[in-house]
């Protein structure tokens, strides 16, 4: 693959600060790119041939079954063990209290950060679904499994924040006008278009560039970095 | 709607097993037709147009905020108290020694119902992703957020079943074996294609189909009853 990825402007700047991760995933591309290949060629014209795409040539469980073993669910069993937390039993009535002493700039700031984060975790949620619909339709089940648990945590994030801001804020701000242009472009358009994308183009490149997108960008350097900043 | 329906020879026979919630079904489906007709009409041609339809307009969550008093979030509250169980955490020590004393016919019988089951909890966990997607899609957070605990639950019953088998079956039968011809058209390909569909055509009725498939048929009335039957 060296030599052939073009990333867009300035993500080579953001993956040159995660050089193990990016080049553990460039290691994995060659093995979908064989993959993919195979899936094109079965790609004939006809209606017939369309929904013979469709259906299920054979389940992984009563085949040669699922491996346990494997990284994605040694995730899974991670996941189901410490992602049982629940947004809706965290008492914010301390929180509340400090805010009301808080002063208008301190407000502002958390305002300004919860109106982020708010957006960024309902995009993640939604955007994250082309992709695992593709390691779906890969037949990749032990990556999926894993991805439902990564998936309903980010709906608890979500949760989340609103709880957060309608438990200790006082009154409901304009949260939209803290998404600044740089934020807009990139959660209103990069996001959703690298991961939509993959709906009509599933080649390895573009889920390259879709977990580039989600998993470097916004997750591994916007979201670790912001959640320091609360 | 009501004269307008269409759907598959021999579901209106199960439909009418459960007409009050059939009912509710078709209730809510002119609500999304009007919705649908105004996405059609912006579907206009050319690429930036759309890309425009990738891009997000608005998030719910700083505009107008969740909806923490509908359906949807009540039932994604249940899910998060009581939907945390763990498939790893069952001791089947006790099943393998019951297994080995069972009849060769008894075996059959739960080799012949794992089977079904195997398969089919594959199947449901893979074949609702489109069907989430465009929930997504249509702006629909809270319902997307119940259906994250509901995906995950799903994938919780793929691997149980699984361990099941590896922990209390002796040796590995051939499970697709008792995949029969009836149990192949809707597994296969009634359920994915019906599931799958809603890529291209995310109609009301397409809607009303795939979820009169997945949710009517394949869970509420197969599952439900085979359920019964371990």
């Amino acid at each position: 693959m060296k030599g052939k990825l073009k990333l867009e402007k300035g993500s080579l700047v953001t993956l040159s600060t995660h050089r193990k991760a990016a080049k553990a995933l460039l290691e994995t591309a060659p093995v979908y790119s064989a993959q993919h290949v195979n899936q094109a060629d079965s790609k004939k014209t006809g209606k017939a041939q369309k929904r013979g795409t469709l259906k299920h040539k054979k389940f992984i469980t009563t085949s040669k079954g699922l491996n346990f073993e494997s990284f994605p669910m040694q995730l899974f069993q991670k996941a189901k063990k410490y992602g049982i937390w629940n947004p809706s039993d965290i008492d914010f009535s301390k929180d509340r209290e400090q805010w009301q002493q808080l002063s208008d700039e301190e407000k502002k700031i958390i305002t300004h950060l919860s109106a982020l984060f708010m957006a960024g975790e309902e995009a993640v949620t939604l955007d994250i679904l082309p992709l695992i619909q593709v390691i779906a339709k890969e037949g990749r089940i032990e990556e999926e499994m894993f991805l439902t648990s990564f998936l309903w945590e980010e709906a608890k994030h979500t949760e989340y924040f609103s709880r957060f801001v309608n438990e200790v804020m006082v009154s409901r701000p304009d949260f939209e006008a803290f998404h600044g242009p740089f934020y807009k472009v990139l959660f209103y358009e990069k996001l959703p278009i690298a991961m939509n994308r993959l709906s009509e183009d599933a080649s390895p490149l573009s889920q390259l560039k879709a977990s580039g997108t989600y998993n470097m960008i916004v997750e591994g350097t916007l979201a670790e970095t912001g959640y320091e900043a609360y």
